[in-house]
Formats: C-alpha cells, structure tokens, sequence
C-alpha cells in the first residue's frame, strides 16, 4: 500500500482551487503533484507552486502522461468531464469527477465503461453526502433509530438565481440544481427512486422561463422500498443558502436545520433574532468538500469502493432527466422510461 | 344588536363538549342554551346543566323550534351534518357545523343552498386557521412580509392511527385527514388549487390497505396565483401530532415549528432534549377551538362574513376528491374536474 | 369533604379579578361565593354578578362572616395583607394570601401564628413555581434526572420599571422583584438558602437611584445542601420579560426558555427572527396562576398541606431582607442573621 | 513589510502542535520556521519536518538565535513562560505567549518589561475572544445593538475535571479555568473589573477539595463601566463542554449557544433530541486558535497592537487573584488590592 495518494487536478477554476488546496494541505494521505488548467495564468501559476504542485501546465495530458500520479482530480467544464475521465482510465488513474459526469445517458456510460475496464476507481463529485448534518441522519437510520423510512423529505434553495445564460446550458433546473437532490434522497432512502412527479412554475425571474426552464420545483418520489419523498428547490431564497433534509421512519423523525455563522441571537424590540443560514455552498459545503476528498483518497488507498461511484451518477442523472420529462409531459414518470 | 349569541349545541361527543364548555365559560359573547343529543345519558344531562344549559334533550329538533336561539353548533355524526345545517337554516338559526359538511358535492351544494335561501350565516369547522402559529404565518403574509408566495409546504402527521374500521366510512385519508391540510393550503396561499397530483403509501398498518386506503401520503398542489406547493401526511409519528407550516415567497420565509408541553431541554450523556410536540388536536388545537367559535360569534353578532364558509368546505371538499382521483388514476388532476 | 370550596374574593384589583374569574370558570372543584372591595363600583358589581358571586360588597368583614364561604382569598393592597390573613383565620377560613404576607418579619411571623392556632391552611402566591417550565424542571430534578443539584441559575427581568414612586413603597428590587426568584431558587434547589452576597447597580433609571433602591442585581447564594445559586434582575429588558431557570446536577442540566407567542420564524434578509416572549406575568403566568388556585383547592379539599406554606412566604422574606443588607453593607449575609 | 512572518514554536506538546500546524497550513502570511521542544522525539521530530520546519531541536535558545525567525510562540510548561518571553523579547523577537504569563504578578510584570523595553508585539493566548461566538456577540455590542452593557453573563463548564495532582501545579480553579472567563468578561463588557465577589464548592470531586480547591464557583463581578456580571464554572458538566455568553444591555441582549457537531434533531418517543456540545476546548475552539494566530501575524507585520496584550494577561491574573482572595477571605475584594 502506498503511503500518500499522488494526485493530479484538472481544471483551476473555483471548485478546482479548493481540492488543490484541501489536498495540499488537509488530506495527509494525499499529495498535490500537479495542477493543470487551459487557461493557466501567471497567477494561477503561483499559486499552484505555492501548495508544492511538482507540474504546473496548461495541458492535462501532461499529469495523464506523469508516471508519479495515482489519480485526477476533473474539474475542467462539464463537456470536458466525461472525455477526461475516459482519458484517465485509460492511462491507469483513478478518477475524482467533478459532478456531472455528463449531461447525457451515453456519454455517461461510455466513461462508466473506461473505468471498469480500466478497473480504476471512479467518485463523482456528490459532497452533500459528506455534510456533517445530513451523513449524521443517515448514520441515525443506519443505526435502526427511524425505524422503517417511510418519507424523505429535502428543501435546497439557492441564495441567488443562476445568470439565464447559464441557466441554458446548465441543462435546467433538474439537471444543475436538483441533481444534487436526488443524489441525496437516494442516499437518505438507501433505495432507488422508481418514479417520480415534477411540478414547476417561473416565480423569480421571466427570463429564467423566458430560456425554457422553471425556477421553482416540487418532485414527489417513490422509492424501491416503499418509502416515499419530496424536494422542493427554488432558485432565490433572500435569506440565503437554504439546505434542510427530513427522514421519517417508522420509529422516528431525523430533521437537519441550516448552518449558521455563530450560536448568536439578538433579543431586542423586533424579536429574537439568530443568523442566516451560511451564504452558499462554498461556506455551508466546506468540509464536506474535504471530507469527499479524504473518503476518495481512502478508498483508493485501502482498495475500498469509493462511497460515490459512477453508477451514483449515471442513475442520479436518469432521474433528472425523468423529472424534465415528467415536468414537459404532466405525468409521473418512471425512471425505467429514461434509458 | 343583540348582546350574547345564544347557542344550541347539537352532538355532545368529545368535539360538541368542548364546543359547549368554551362556549359556557369562555366565550362573553355567547350563552349555551341548549345540548341536544340522540344518545343523552344522565351523565350528559348533568354534565349540560352544569354549564347552564336550558334546554337538556335527545331531540335536536327541540333546539331548533327554541325561539330564544339564534344558531346551532352542528356536533353530530358526519352523516347527519348536511340535513341538520339545512334544517336548521330553515328555522334561520345561524350554523357553526364542524368538518366535513358532507362526504358528497351534492350534500354540500344543498346546504350551502339552504343557507343561502335562509340568509342566514354558515361556519366550517376548520379550526387550524385559528391555530396561534399559523394564523402567525398568515398574518405575517398578509402584512407583506413574504412579498409574493412562491411555495406552501405543510407536514402534518397524527400520533396514532384509527382504527380500519373508521377508514372505511371516513372517507379515506384524503378526506378525513388531508382536508384539513387543504384548507389550510387554500388558507395560507391566499389562493385556490386548480390541480394536484397524489402520491400514496401503505407504510403504517396493511390493514388500513386492506380496507383500501392509504397512510401516507403527499400531494403537490398549483394555486390559481401561481404559487405551488406541497402536503404531506402519515398517519402515525411516534413522537406525536406533527403540524407545522412553512410559507415561502420573494421577501421571505415563515416557518412554524410544533407546539410542546414546555421550553425545558435536559442535556445529558445522551444529547439536549425537549419534549415532544403535544400529543393530539385537543391538546395542539386547545385554543384554536376557542377562537373559531369567538369568531363565528363575532361574525353573526357583528353581520360580518364568518371566516370559514361553506364555501370554503365546499372547495375543500372538491380538492379532497381530487387527490383521491389522483391517486387512483396515477396522474393529475384538475379540481373542476371534480363536480 | 365537600364537593366544591365556597371561596370569597378579597380585593378586585389586577390579580384579584384573575382569581375571582379563574374560580368562577376554570376550577370546577371551587365556587366564587363572594368578592369584597373597599373601592367596589358599579362596574365591578356587575362584573362579579356576572361571574355568580353570591355576596357582592365593600366590606370584606361581610365575606369573613359567612357561614357558607370556606376560603378566603386575599388580594387587597399589601400593607392589609397579613391583617386580613389573621381576621379570616380567625373566623377559620382558609387562607390564600397573595405575596408578599408583609414586609416585615413580625407581622408574617403573627399571621402564621394565627393561622396555625386556627388550623387553617395558607397558601401564598407564589405562583411561579406552578410555571409549566419551572415545573417541568423540578419534576426532572425529582425524577433524579439531574442527579445531585449542583447550581441553580435564575435570571428574571421586567419589560418595564414600575414607577419610581411604587419602588419606593413596594420594598424594592428584592421585596418586590426578586422574592419570586429567591422562592424559585429554593423550590428549584429543594433546600434552604443559607447566606447570600448581593451586588447591584442603578443602570435604567436614575430616579430608582434617587428612591434609595437598584434596578439590576445579581445575588449569589449558598443552599443548605451543599449547592450554590445565582439569580439576576433587571428592571427592564426592551425585549420584554425575561424569566429563564437553569439548574445543572451531576447527571445533566435543565434549562427552561422564554414562552413566547408562536413558534413562527421568519427568514429574510435581516436574519432568522422569533418571536419576543410574552409581554409580562400576566400572559406568562396565566396557567401558572389557574394552577396555583387549583392547587389550593386541592390542599383544603383533600386535607393536604398547601403547596407554597406561610413558612415559604417567611423564608422568602428573609432572603430579600437578607439581600437587602447585602447589598447595603458590602457583604455576605447569612439568613440567619435576619430575625 | 516583509511578506511573511516567520515563526518558532517553542514546546510541541498539545496546544504546540495545534500552533505549529495551524501556522504551516492555515495561516498563509505565516511561515513555520523552527520546532524546539526539550523532550524531543524521533516521532516529533518527523512530524515538525513534514510541516517545513528547518531547524527542529531541543534548544529552545537555537530559535531564539537565529536571525531568520521573527517570531516565536511560547508552549512550553507554564513555569517557562516568562523567561522564554523575556529571553525571546531580549532578542528582538516579537511573542505569542500562552496563558498565562505566570502565575506571580512579579513574574509577569517582569516580561511585560522585557517586551516594553525590546520594543516588540506581545499576544498572550486567550484564544476565546476570537471564537464566532463570542466574537459575534462583541461586534453587536460595538455596533450599538446592545445599547449600554448592564450585564455580563458567562457559563463555562468542563466536560471532565483535570487529575488532582494537576489542580495543585495549576493555581486552582481561578487561575486555570476561570481565567479565560475573566478574560472574556472584560472583553464583552468593554471595560475593567474593578470588583469581585467569590461563592464556590466542592461538588464534583473530594479529592479537589482535598487539594485545597473548589471545582464549583460562581463569581460575581463589577465594571468600571458600571456594569456587573456573572461567571459561573464546573469543572465537570455530564454533556460536555458547556461555554455559554449573554450580554445584557439597555437596547438588546445577545445570548451564544453551544456548537455542536450537528444541527440534527431525532424525535422519537422519548422526545425531540439533539446532539451534544462539542466535547472540549480543541473541538469548540478549533478555528478560534486559528483565528488568533492570524490576528497575532497580522498585527506583527501590519505594525499594529496586538488584540490580546501583555497588560490583558496580567490584568486577567490580578482578577484571578482577587476571586482567590475573595473565597478564602469570604467578602468582596477590588481587584486594587492585588498588587
């Protein structure tokens, strides 16, 4: 067994600079052996030096190529994530892939595909499952405490709407937003959703309607097991980062409020007033990024599946794609129907 | 203006005693006249002098031929709710007739009519619009504190289910239960649905399958102003009677949290504990059955419209019927379908 | 034993209306015979009429006169309280005198005299210990949940100083205000206070200053078994009245929060914000007062010792004397030194 | 200004490693430049390494003898505290001292001198002003939320009382754990301690008391400001560790909670529970050990007064001394009589 996992991240944009950094710094089984980005600027260049990366380049095919790295890190645009993933198989890498690994069911499998027959480990990029709030109700349901599930329930708001350009590549609601939500009632059920019933309207902003999609969204689930759910998501909540998951089981109820920046409550002539929730993901997701990132380095080092794999991510995608189409078409939809 | 309302209460069951003693004791406004009840024992008849009642009888319709009454609180069995509202709207007695007026549209249409005809005044008893906190929520709404609604979600789970044999002649789930859950929806949207889509479960007790229903369940809704939302029941929460209403639109997001016997929590090895939410509607609802009735006063005394009218049941009713359909057909549907 | 206590009404004030209707409306084991009122008007006539006073008058002589009335509840101004304590004893009523019995030693010490020569019970209104929070706490301690008491911690505070002219007649901060949280602290410990060290300060109103008094305190106490204890007071808190109780033991803590009027949040902008607690004692302690009469009913009814004893009104009235030297002399005070 | 502040740490016992990594990782205008530790082992050695550490000896003098080490922070036991802070003051370097100075006033004195003379930063260790917290509560204050401060109120319990043998070498409770809340009384407040009144017990432990100690203490405290406060402290609190602020003024209060590992409730029949405090000072103060060391950094290299001075550490000494003072003498002491 190898004593530290060499690591290699494609892709410095924001989500590419915190696992540089966590990796650098807070996974000691791990080491930052190179950062690659298309748009590498001198800036960039510096920083990636400072966390001790050995290659700095503009090409990822150079870490593909480098002997001395065990894994990559894809966190270059979402149309590269499949293709990169592919290439790393191929050159014997575990991967570590940004979520989505596409926004197409082939695409998808075909990466699927290079991994097993490369017979690397692959982990998709669904942090929320290493929230320390939301993993603590799951723990409870492992540990027999909510019975049998019989309802999963999520509430995730964003802060602030998407630009309406990026909301048209982004592949929608369902496919950018919800995604993570679906990956986590799957997660809270331990079940496969089996079909689903999407609601939407167009409340925040026309413009988001105005490119074809809904801001405001209500799916109801069925699970494999029995159990049911629903997420409700919005794309502006004025009071911040809205996140908030409820299991309820058979013999009991495990309800996950929002983080905040501090315990604090002002008592004064307006009321009892406590903080708002952390702002966005960056602030509420901080450790669970580092946390997905430890569980990666871990799996691969101790030979262990990686707790997301890229089935995860295959079948969380065929339900979002079951939610546009239940969405378009008015009807529950079965996610058997998505292929 | 006459001073007091004097009242009749038909039906001295668990809901018609505490209809009477609040009106006996708690209510200035009004006078208990008169309890009638087709079962009447000894016990009843002393329990109803107690509270002063003039008029002790098995006969309901000795109430309303009483000229010194001025309106009936409809307490008897569900099966007789409608013919008694139209009997008594004929003698024009104002009606306070507890939930629902009738299991069918044409019952209900025939009261509402007779009521109409009688140009007398007409409650419903749904009384968690009078419920501290939710009324909270509404008043906050209507304050524009929420700026325009976007979302209305509303849990609502009860300790224990009835037992089958009930199932079979409530009306099911939907009916029995989930009106309430309607109403309030109808309530704190400030909207009408004009379509829902049902999702169901057999979680709690095969038997209540068996006698072909549900006991869990939860339903999307669209309201006429845009807004969606969503409801879910079960029948039993080990923890006791869950209620509790979130209400979200572009300003803001009001959330109501359960009501407990105390404020106390116990930190020990174990965790931070406080009590559970209490127990059942007598207990949670306690003071909501209270200011129903001090408004159904109000609302005859003052010639205001009551706050709940039979309107309002009819159009609960329909929604109820609604979600029934969609549960059994697998898809959703439209509220004028039901008619 | 009697099916109901016949009770007379001394005094038509605040409180004494509170009783007089809790009597006539929410105690069904009691009666309201008679209210007595130095100042008895025409609306206050019409008033108890209403509520099924037998006996409606100016002299309280009347109410000690009859035959038919078995407890006696007095509520006059305080400088009658123990006189009339002692005069409705004599006449073998029993007695619930509202706190303080006196400001001085020896007319407690003479009416508990009269009372026991009597045989008659007296209960004083304390009511605070029949909060369903501060209940709650006890019944923990009681239960053994909290092992043995190591501290109790009371912090109580006005939403608004009384004015400067009542300070100066009422006794002071610790006659008046916190004579409730010494006889908390002894409820809550299970034992005696044994010496105390007050500090005080003039911080919300300079003209308490100039009466000679202090508007925000805090004493620490010693109890008899071995725990210690503090309690804070403040005149004013602009968020309204505060009245918190924490007691920590060996084998955990309990803490009991503000009542406030609803759960209701409201998320926006400007945070997370409930609602304030209750405006004042009489919206916080409206149950804790029906329970305190019911409790009285109870002891002479069922020939029982009354819950709060003219012992606890003695003991209680120590303490603030005690804290009263305190705060004057710079120093520790054991009770024992107030004789 | 130079662009990193380059650091030795002197001592690599529990709170020296959490400094040395802190600086190696967390901290990025710090740079760790020498490990010194007079116990020094192959394991601690390798360790110091792995952070970049280029010297890693037993010496501390070898820190303070390099010309590359701008600053150094003290460690090591508590009797070394005040040499190694004259000592590295001697030699121009700039000083982060752990609490507390010393336990002498002489002694402290003395290194205050030292510093004063050399002219460089002195921080001492008191990390709890920088928790979120805390923190959160003193800006509202700032900010004028809170109006004027009437009362400061602070609970801090440990989850386990330290061995015996430690309360001897240590000072006691005062001096050890009731330090840190002196410290932070003063913070909140704004303002000086002038006097202080001691109530404490042995409730946890015997062989506390043996050792000439209390493990229960509630000490109450008056500002210069007019203010007044409270601190109360266990040495053992059953859910661990309990660390609670409130400030009280004439426009508000603000009231910290606990941190706990999660925001998950269970509600089960036993009730609604959630998770304990974090366990102890390393879990809760994690990011506040952080926090201090950049405040430390920054003002060393942007030529600004340190958050926590030397005059605090001995201020906060001399109150510790007081409370002393005042338990075994039984009366209130100013803190002027400690000199």
């Amino acid at each position: 067994m190898k004593e530290k996992l060499r690591i290699g991240v494609v892709g410095a944009g924001r989500i590419g600079k915190i696992h540089a950094e966590n990796i650098a710094y807070l996974i000691p089984r791990a080491r930052l052996e190179g950062v690659a980005d298309v748009m590498m600027t001198p800036a960039m260049e510096s920083w990636a030096k400072g966390l001790g990366a050995r290659i700095v380049t503009k090409d990822p095919m150079a870490l593909l190529a480098d002997k001395d790295i065990d894994a990559i890190i894809v966190c270059s645009s979402t149309d590269t994530h499949a293709d990169m993933t592919v290439a790393a198989a191929k050159t014997g890498k575990h991967v570590f892939c940004e979520k989505p690994v596409d926004l197409t069911i082939a695409k998808v499998r075909a990466a699927l595909d290079a991994v097993k027959r490369a017979g690397v480990r692959l982990q998709v990029g669904f942090n929320r499952r290493f929230d320390h709030n939301f993993r603590r109700i799951r723990e409870l349901a492992l540990d027999g405490q909510l019975g049998d599930i019989h309802v999963v329930k999520i509430t995730s708001r964003d802060p602030a709407p998407p630009n309406p350009a990026y909301v048209a590549v982004s592949g929608g609601l369902f496919m950018d937003m919800m995604i993570h939500d679906f990956d986590m009632a799957r997660f809270q059920a331990g079940s496969e959703i089996v079909e689903l019933h999407a609601t939407g309207a167009v409340l925040v902003d026309p413009a988001i309607g105005a490119a074809g999609d809904v801001d405001t969204a209500i799916v109801t689930l069925k699970f494999a097991n029995g159990a049911i759910g629903v997420i409700d998501n919005s794309r502006k909540a004025v009071y911040g980062y809205d996140q908030r998951v409820e299991v309820f089981g058979s013999r009991g109820a495990a309800q996950a409020e929002n983080d905040a920046a501090s315990t604090v409550r002002l008592s004064n002539e307006a009321g009892v007033t406590g903080e708002k929730p952390l702002y966005f993901f960056l602030e509420r997701y901080k450790n669970a990024f580092i946390d997905e990132m430890k569980a990666f380095v871990d799996a691969v080092l101790d030979g262990k599946d990686t707790p997301v794999t890229g089935e995860d991510g295959l079948r969380d995608l065929q339900v979002a794609l079951a939610a546009k189409r239940s969405l378009a078409e008015g009807r529950p939809v079965r996610i058997d129907e998505i292929v």
